[in-house]
Order: structure tokens, then sequence, then C-alpha cells
């Protein structure tokens, strides 16, 4: 199989790029992760969201501990050819670790500078691991 | 003015963090750039996306040669503090250097292998920075 795909991108001297994971319907922003080449070539094969954990340093199949897997429906690269884009079907709607749909969810407040939670939480995190 | 929403942030060893502009109105991804606490600080103060430009190693005023403005809507967090979210209006309509909306204007095959451009050219980029 071709990796030629592969050698385009320009990975960091940690050999990462960032992967951001979009929403395919709303093009909602799920989340933000890290891939190495191994776990990019694997998301395109296995046709699902395979991250590289920094603070673990092994590969991360999305959702294997919490079910919330990341179905791959397309993967784009941005012009510098070091950003990794994921369009996907996020299985369970939950893609962030504290049960929410999106990591980002905390808003900058303009008033109070602060950075205020503005998404609830959809399942219980300890229900989410607790495998 | 506090700047304990700055504090909160995750910067790498190089004190900058991925920073992605969102259009604000169709959720579409336009592109992903670095910031150190002083761009998003000045993002936050002058209510338009100002980046760190590794490659320059200065303060990026988004547009500022191009014209390609982002103005800012509203800024998030994700969950480890570590990428910021900017939903933006982008002035011009194109966000890409390369004259196109996107910079993820290159999207895998899955039958060849290879990153298809599938964006179109809305600008000429020779217009753009002939100034």
């Amino acid at each position: 199989m071709s990796k030629e795909w592969l050698d385009g991108i320009k990975w960091d001297d940690r050999g990462l790029v960032p992967a951001i994971a979009q929403d395919a319907e709303t093009n909602e922003i799920l989340m933000v992760a890290w891939m190495n080449a191994e776990s990019l070539e694997l998301s395109m094969r296995e046709g699902r969201a395979i991250y590289w954990s920094r603070s673990r340093q092994k590969l991360w199949r999305k959702g294997e501990e919490s079910g919330n897997v990341q179905l791959l429906r397309e993967m784009r690269l941005d012009c510098d050819a070091d950003v990794i884009l994921l369009k996907v079907e996020q299985i369970g709607s939950v893609a962030c670790h504290t049960g929410r749909r999106s990591c980002f969810y905390r808003k900058l407040d303009d008033n109070s500078l602060t950075w205020e939670t503005v998404e609830q939480v959809l399942k219980d995190p300890n229900e989410m691991y607790a495998k």
C-alpha cells in the first residue's frame, strides 16, 4: 500500500501533527488531539479516529474505553501540510472526557475575562470510564 | 486588566498553543495557526485574530498584508486548556494564502490514497500580496 500520502505531511520534531475532529454533519469542532504517522495510517485503514497519546506515549483508539468512537467520514490536510482535519461521526454524542459533546465547552466572557462553561455534561464521566 | 484568563492556558515549551479559526456562521474550519500569550491578549483587545508566526518569529495580524482580516466573535478553550478556538467573521471570504476560503482544501482520496484539491481558488494570491 502506497505511503506517499504520509510522506507529504510535515511532522513536528516529535513526529506529530495536531488533528481536529469535526462533526461531519454539523461542522461542530469536537476535539483536538495528536497523530503520528502510524496513528494516521491506522485511522485511514480502520475508518475511525486513532490518535497518539502524548501523556501515555501510545496509540489511542478514540472510544476504546469510553465507547465514544469516532467513525471517519473524510480526511483533510491544510496548506502547510502540518494539520489534519478529520470529519467524523461521533458515536454516543460525546467527544470530551468530561462527558460533554465538545472539548471546547469554555467560552471567554468579555466582561469578566473568565472562561465560562457554556456546555452541559451529557454523560457522567464516572460511568463512561467505569469498566 | 486581569490576566488570570491567560495564566490558565497550558502553553507548550515554546510558549505557544494551536488556535483554530472557525467561521462563526457556518462552522467551517478556516485555518490553524499558533498563538503566544501576547497574541492571544491582543486578539481579545483588538477583536481580531492575531497569531504568532513561527517562521517569522513575530506577531501576525491576520490580514495585515492580504486584507483578509478575521473579526473575532467568540473565543473558546478546550478541556486540556492547550488549544484555542476562535469563532470569526472572515473578511474578504478568503482565509488561505493560496486564495482559497479554507486552508483545508485537500481531501484524502480513499482509492488513490492521494491528497486531492477539492476547493477553488477565489482570489489570485499574486493580487492578495501585491502591495
